[in-house]
């Protein structure tokens, strides 16, 4: 089995390793030659000096070539399938393992399949430790594609039984996975909002590390989640070094706008998303236009900026 | 008719000389003598020197003496009402205009009437608008007590008919008025977000200040609130001198934790008191945290204090 | 002044009779042949029998004649603007006065620009009682545009001054309409929610109807809302009769996801829309949810459908 | 080590049997007889008549008797500290393992230790699963009361090293409980929403038994919670006998009113709340406001309950 593999950065270097470790051929390529090298030195991964490259070292168009692409949603991911169309041939595979929007997937995968080149859409959960302990694979194709890149799946799961499956038609896959970071921003929310209320009950003067640690233990709230949080929280429990600022990413907002388009309640979910715009919100004009209203009917005193 | 006014600030104040005009007599007592002097040099009102002095002046005990308080909930208004149930006599009236809690206000009620001394809570809106255009009073007791106050109540209200109202037993006054601010929140809050939004349309350079205007005329969300607001805006409508802080009294935080023991969801009345938490939090721990998750399980970039 | 209006439903056919009654020549339209005859017999509107006679009847080409659609957004809107293009010249205005997208109205504005013909997005608070008090007219256009079109607003505003304004260019007349609709959601939510309390405080047994028309005198959150709110629960406050079930229409979804889109939080505008789908949604599936996973952690009590 | 379990139901009983088969001796006592014999037959505990009859099957007065209270929160539990009030001597200890509110441990701790009688609250989670499991327990007492019970603990708990601790001073066991319970209440929500969003997704057809098994390995949102959810689905993920009604219990409540004691935004853990208060909301009248409100204004279609 064979495969390239577009993009080697955390995830797709990771994946990369992954695979080789399993027996699995990868044809590298990446932006940085540097991040090329590395993995041809470490891990025997066969570099590629582009996509053309990469392409033409899978072998001859007939071969069913499988081009696995791991790079940021939206431009970056668009244009390359958009070379890749031109290099392939009809039976060849284009599988986009990143962040894309489902509905980005179903037209890619339409376009693709007017010009005879398969599409999978794999959602892929599991960050920086995927490597070690396989990857959570959310699939959208056809049977057909599905059945081909099995091994090249079950190779990055964490096991030959559990962690892949073949979710549904194109875009599934992607809009599993999109559900799936939707609920981890609620679960990750709810956790920072406790140990919130925990940190502000200071009478008790709790030791966070300690109860993330113990609640880790046979609690309701046990999870994967949880474990790195109690781990993250060991040294300094203060984050005083951290700033209180989270990004979002595209799938959290695409959730809120389902929830939207289906006319579906998720209350929690979308509040998850909007505790990070506020933590992005640097000038707080609907908290400055409050204060002024409060003036204006009560006479209420004005923080100024200089106070 | 003739009450005692104690506290003359900025609700005191106005509604004392909103009686005066009325041709009601008033004895003020406040702890700044300066007030007092001003009332009385401009207004007409009878200055008192103490809360004592104030009910002495009201008469001899045996003819339904009135004191109206106009405090600060919590505190300030439990002692001067335990002070005036010892300087009070059977038949006397207290009642009390501020934003007291209801359950305070049943408490206090059941607690005067084994002294055999009257008790009101009246709900008063208007803010520093009343001394113009009248206040909205909602009032709590038995009917006995609504009608001998009810000349008092008729002069602070806009019109002998409107804007006063007897709404049912003690306590029911101030819990009419708890739930009015918790509605106030949420309309305070839907405007800020909702202009919020028109900024942040930064393409349009839209003019706040106009719009808000154009609002006040024929549209669906036409209000006293949008009426403030447009005025608030003409002058800076960045706002630039203003903290992006907004404080809350008892009433908004009352209102959520009703309709935790009531089972009902208020997510809109709620979440327009978070807001205000948020503006509060100079900390924002809850942000480091999930700044923190995200880089344990995705090795994502955490910003540091120093970036 | 002369205007064709097409669509003459509660919106148009009111909008219809207000331009009449100020002198404003209107050659209206409507599938409904009866709303057509009635506005000729009652306001001496001119009829059309369809969009292209009611163009024929504006004049001819070069005499900058203006179209005014009040139709439901989305297809219908669509089909006529594409319409109108074939039928008008250089010159001619199309005033598109529904709950369009503002998205769209760009788009329009753009494609009818390529064929030299004026585009207005005009959106008209009001509802029903816009006949009587004036609508409220959020115009995006050029300036060139809007100048022409003034007296056609004047006349359906609630004055010459008030309640119309150019607030920006195509686009920013929707985009402002969609945010005055978000806000009156959260406005709304607001309401209910605080009367829902209101109610549910069952031993104070409080009169709605009466409350609702105090509020209305003299407090914080008088307004417009409050007084139909105020209106209609006169009769029957238990509201018997009335399914517990709220449509929502495409501002109130588009609001929300234009919060995502800017990545600003409006949990209060986001949460009055989901309140709307909750009231949708029969099933209640992700109660089911909920109530087998506390049955599976707690062995907690799953209530049957049958119970 | 010897203690009596007054309280044998789902957690009381498990306990009781843990206990006993890591060789501490339990007297137990239940109003109900039959749960008492089953456990004496089954397991070797030493039925106990009665609260008295358990309390002098511990020993004499001045061997540190150790009750633990395994209740129902409120009244049970506080009627039962009282009655072991005058039962207990100097020095034995009362511990609460069930859910009360960590104001009322606080107030008990005190009243207690006036007595000379000490006390433990002990928060327990673990549910039906923690007989197999063990039970993660969050402790709250005086150093050297904890020290005593340790070996209670450590009987319950999932290992000697791992899911028990003293996190504070008399209170805050059930306060870290009450916290746990809070996101406990938000992941819940979080994964409802995320399964009713796949599930709306109906052309994807996809199966929620599959995905939430999917998701259990090597993904993000992996946990407890979410392998009792794949395991419920796996036999009707329609869930077509379950009735849209989610109980809530004091925990998940008193959570969202310590964040507004504290004055800390928790928005996932209140719309959690909120959406069981929802579930319960049999009755609709806000939404019922609503759509009268949306009638009043733009002449709106009101759904009738016959519709």
């Amino acid at each position: 089995m064979k495969l390239a593999m577009i993009g080697l950065g955390k995830m797709g270097g990771n994946m990369t390793t992954r695979l080789l470790r399993s027996g699995i051929e990868v044809v590298g390529y990446d932006r940085s030659v540097e991040v090329v090298t590395k993995l041809v030195d470490t891990e025997g991964m066969t570099a590629a000096s582009s996509v053309a490259d990469a392409v033409s070292k899978l072998g001859e168009s007939g071969e069913k070539r499988i081009v696995w692409l791991m790079l940021p949603s939206g431009e970056p991911t668009e244009i390359q399938i958009q070379n890749l169309a031109e290099m392939l041939a009809k039976g060849d595979i284009i599988i986009d393992g990143g962040n894309s929007n489902y509905k980005d997937s179903q037209r890619r995968g339409a376009w693709l399949a007017e010009r005879g080149i398969g599409f999978m859409d794999a959602g892929t959960s599991g960050g920086i430790w995927g490597l070690e302990n396989g990857y959570c694979l959310m699939v959208g194709a056809t049977p057909e594609i599905a059945k081909v890149v099995e091994p090249i799946l079950i190779a990055l799961a964490p096991s030959k039984e559990n962690g892949w499956a073949h979710v549904g038609p194109i875009g599934s896959g992607h809009f599993t996975k999109m559900i799936h970071n939707g609920i981890e921003y609620g679960m990750m929310q709810a956790m920072a909002e406790g140990l919130d209320l925990l940190k502000g009950k200071t009478d008790f003067n709790l030791d966070l590390a300690q109860i993330t640690e113990l609640w880790r233990h046979g609690s309701v709230v046990r999870s994967w989640l949880l474990d790195l949080t109690a781990d993250a929280l060991k040294e300094d429990q203060e984050l005083s070094a951290v700033a209180p600022y989270v990004a979002d990413s595209g799938e959290g907002r695409w959730t809120v706008m389902e929830s939207v388009e289906q006319g579906v309640a998720a209350p929690v979910l979308t509040l998850a998303l909007q505790a990070r715009f506020r933590s992005q919100d640097a000038t707080g004009y609907s908290y400055k236009l409050l204060s002024m209203m409060r003036n204006g009917f009560g006479g209420h005193f004005v923080k100024s900026v200089n106070d």
